[in-house]
């Protein structure tokens, strides 16, 4: 009886390439593909279509995109996280997932083997490595493409061999999408002197100065809720339809430059109208309702989480206990944020919350107050600077 | 004979005040004023003649910008410091150095008491009661507008009195000028819902999309030395240089919400072309040249160095220590940044540097390399895995 | 009518002086005693007692040792808290747990005043000020022994006066004793150079060489519930389980060095058996069955918490956010710590757990595995010095 | 000609296997040894004629004790490091000074390639493996013990029959030792319940109760100088006379559990008198002279210094930048430590220093002081407590 291997699928020349090696090397092959918020229905079902035409023996669609969002998403609005002080980590976020689901998919089906369809230069292959270990620690991980380090022109003379029909252009940016922001990979990223041009990226602007409006974003314990007077039923589709505003308008794109897993630099161009102005949104309104620690801390843990995420340590049980934290965090991160949006650049405006802390029952900043007095705060200004008193005195007296 | 005062002095209403009224008392007035970076040669010269109509003792005008910038600013860029991801401190990092001047003027002069012309309402008067009491800790300190809750109508009418002539009219926004920006409130600031009008930023915008421009900015080991093909003797020159190009076109106008020293929440606008350039700039090029943890790291010790610095505590010796290590990170932070500017927003483009850890040397980031092998990454997923094997492995055997 | 004050109330001579100060003032007298386990019931009816015969209204006594475990002990032990790695916190915590209480109790009754009588000199006025603020911000909180600087000798001049009978003897050494261990103040921690002699300190150690003996404790998730072969209802009871078994060997002696929160430094001798044994064994267990990162973070937060709740800062929402994750970083931390106690000092021996990621079924440490080989090694060693070796070579090439 | 290979060698079975395991293949053996304070000049004598007997090209000897201190345990000091509160990383430490000698060494001999005698089951072969590839990186790494597996039956057979004559006994239990303690392997640390028998450390407590004694430790910019009333020419040679008096008290001794690089966790004894007698003693004299937030952060830093040098890189850049932070904070610790040693134990009695900010001239902690007031206490607890009571207003006004 041949053996059973799950492939992680997504329809491109390498993953296609996977398909008939594993075909060759008698395995019974079964594709799955998770959609993380990157393909349309459409595309979901040509990818279906391309699969069988290749013969795999089953080929499942997995719809991941609520779960992406509560399992991670959710946790990098609640800590403001973008990577480097840039990028909102789509990408790094969506392979864990995907390997998740795809990892417990080959348990389901009891399989021998589990594959995917990285190559051996990128952080992708030890996210996968790492979950696929970590998920399924008896079944054997085969990776064609990195082993056999083949050229794409092998590749595509081996598919041609066997019959099989698709596109076999490759296009000038390398593009990755999904609900939380879309990469960009070209020739400018290669460098570290060059910006991607206009055209790279996919969404085109079609909005101008005048097309400026100002909008809302509601959001209940930190999660985003409601956009102008919609209110939807899951977050991720609060995203999406702010997604679907801003995005014309160019906003949210730029350059991330970062440490990869493998430990060399990398350079990635990205769109992400949506995260970029709900983390800026969010962030704001946590500075009206958060303490000063409160804000600190939260900083200082999701730097930490936003990277061991990208490094495809998701599975850490220290993930869970930042997420605790954070969760906690949120209780009182609810209000609207307002935000104009203007071609390639946005405004937070302002917000309103029953927990601003800059409620003017307790005065106003700069004018005078009734809750305290000059004489309270001379006697703070005096404890306050008591240490450095000593200490510079000590320091004199020498 | 009679006490001699030192009294930081602004020309404002304020000080103004403080001059007549310790005049009444019987004091020695010598004011003195601490440019950091906020007042043409002649604007100090009105306000040396306005002390002296009022009849000072002394007047002195002390010009701090460099030594502001080489004690304070120059770490604020090392750490890439923006308080709440937002504000470049140029208030808080301004009074600081005025303080410490002040004090250490009223200390040569052998004064008998220092006076500064602060309220009971904000972060002002923390900082100048602190500095006065650790530098010149047996000076009496004297603050009559704090202490005597006096209105804006009652300081006028007492001026008026004593004969004082000077445009006692009110503006609508309230500014904040310095070498690392400009503060402005008004009563949009006083809420949190509204946004500043055009008109409350004092840098009139000039530019339109079709003066878009490309600049070079030449870091050396951490520091703004050139701008386009100019080289300056001061980075404080370099920064003068870099605000009188960006300024004209809007660029770093926001509004920031945080934490006062006194716990409650204060929101101000502010314009801050040059800085925020700078620091974005600055941190583009640090991603390239400093290792993962270096990054890191400096991120968390920043954000404190920077809200401590906010809290009047820059003598703390553990601001020197943060400082040596801030110094040590930037040995090899040297290179250009090339930015373009457009109205009201701008984009860093890429970097050159000779300690580009992005070398193409190592091989590109997605393409395959000589270094190290797919086998070598399957490996290192291995290990790197290993504890969460491990704690899977356990917690399912319960 | 009289008004109505609330006075926490401990029965010696400072609250005793505040009783009849306040009846002579015309309030109507509440005294009330937070016992947070430094009374015997013996003692607490003494108290009573004594306030009685002191004449107050009423008096009341709270019996919140349970509470103060589930409030505050519970995080100090799964936080591991030392501060400045020596002192277990107690009277720190005691004091947030107490003034919770009184401003509770005064809420209850809808007193106009609230007291307490902590002098001016040290942490506990600002523990209770700030917890009254915050609780009951509308009551009058009056501090008569601060406010009179009145002197011991006056103050027993004026309470005999009032025919009040008590102990009027000041004893050598200030003891305050309570769940998580006892305090001992006394001349030698005035000053820098000495140690406590043998005296000063309660517990009188019996136990010699020869009676040196092996103890188990049962951690589940992460609290004490056993005791060699007992189990407890409630862990405060098994602490004071361990309490009786290993004071009595001296353990857990030391003089703690740190900061006030009034800047200057402070000293304070203590003896905690219990508390010393239970962090030391339940971070041995930890270090077990936690993953490295939520060891390392753990420690962090940690810090922070202890130091936070120190300076009278429980009530920051940013404390519940800790807990949070605390609480979550505990869902493994079950399991026996075995742990010999001598004179003097103990000995963690060993732990067992189900938990334990030292697994032997994952090979032993130093020992070769099944679960990877030394290529897997080599290969991550490559990878983990990837941008290490990189750094050298640009650095070198310059 | 042959290759030139340049092997790490203690003289142990398996670098004694290495040396002929490369004669076999053609390889110019070059055996060096790296003295971090283990060996007595009688041993390095004795392995230096060994290796002559095995036929090495050549043997060298370095002596790295001073070194060693300068570069790394200078700063473990600074930062009180204790591995998990525990251990003083001895091992790890003195496997990065050995490997950048050997690594130097054989740059220096132009050597063709480079061996360390490491099995693939613990943490030295990545620390090996990590400084070779940072510091040579084209110098091939050669690994036959790791490579081959081979036991310890073969590697005896293999030498035997080469004519090699040493002592081939396994002793019972492990042991490495250094200036910064000594290390201990056996049947109980491969397990997580029991621990060491008195037997298993190598030094023989000759000390008793009658014994205990009092000494000065004397520490100038943190660096200990001095032992009672002898001062030493350099901080290595003060800390080999303090542990030839605290050793013979069997002070010091311990299991340490923790995180191996490789992901598993280990455990190891250890006896190290001088390392936690200088850390306590050290940190002991910090707490007097830092201030709060310098003792806070450098035990942040100190944390992460620890483990990444226990991970083996210490030759990243923030380590130099961790360094220079360590440095300027030990600009006041200067004085005299007090500690009696007893058996088992030791305490810290006080400290002296010119820079005590317990300094008895601002007022002793718990008693009244001139410098500020009951009512200066009172503003700043109304302050320091200002964001607590909006916070409690506004959640209490939903």
């Amino acid at each position: 009886m041949s053996k059973k291997i799950v492939l992680g699928f997504s329809g491109g020349l390498d993953t296609t390439y996977c398909v008939k090696y594993f075909e060759d090397k008698g395995y019974e092959v079964h594709s799955v593909i998770v959609n993380t918020g990157g393909f349309s229905e459409e595309e979901i079902e040509k990818i279906a279509q391309h699969a069988k035409n290749l013969g795999v023996k089953s080929h499942k669609t997995i719809d991941a995109v609520e779960g992406y969002y509560d399992k991670i998403i959710k946790y990098l609005v609640f800590g403001n996280v973008l990577k480097n002080n840039t990028y909102p980590l789509s990408v790094s976020a969506e392979r864990i997932v995907q390997a998740m689901h795809i990892a417990e998919y080959a348990k389901s089906l009891q399989a021998d083997a589990i594959a995917h369809g990285s190559t051996g230069a990128g952080n992708d292959q030890v996210r996968f490595d790492m979950v696929f270990n970590i998920v399924v620690p008896d079944m054997e991980i085969i990776t064609p493409i990195r082993d056999l380090k083949i050229s794409r022109e092998e590749e595509i003379a081996f598919l041609k061999e066997k019959g099989v029909e698709m596109n076999f252009e490759k296009s000038k940016y390398s593009i990755n999408q999904g609900l939380w922001g879309t990469s960009v990979g070209g020739k400018e990223t290669l460098n570290s002197r060059e910006f991607l041009p206009e055209e790279a990226f996919p969404t085109k602007v079609t909005k101008g100065e005048d097309d400026a409006v100002e909008i809302k974003l509601v959001f209940e314990k930190g999660e985003l809720t409601g956009v102008n007077d919609e209110t939807f039923a899951h977050p991720a589709r609060a995203i999406e339809r702010l997604q679907s505003i801003a995005a014309p308008y160019g906003i949210g794109r730029d350059i991330h430059v970062g440490d990869t897993i493998i430990g060399i630099k990398g350079r990635v161009g990205f769109e992400a109208a949506a995260p970029v102005i709900i983390i800026k949104a969010h962030h704001t309104l946590e500075k009206h309702v958060l303490t000063k620690w409160q804000l600190s801390w939260k900083d200082t843990l999701a730097g930490f989480y936003g990277n061991w995420l990208h490094e495809g340590q998701f599975l850490d049980p220290v993930m869970r206990d930042m997420e605790a934290y954070m969760q906690s965090s949120q209780n009182h991160v609810t209000g609207n944020v307002y935000v104009k949006l203007m071609p390639y650049r946005f405004q937070v405006l302002g917000i309103e919350s029953a927990y601003d802390l800059m409620s003017s029952k307790f005065g106003k900043y700069g004018e005078m107050n009734n809750g305290w007095t000059g004489d309270d705060v001379r006697g703070f200004s005096k404890i306050f600077s008591n240490q450095l008193v000593i200490f510079e005195s000590v320091k004199n007296s020498k």
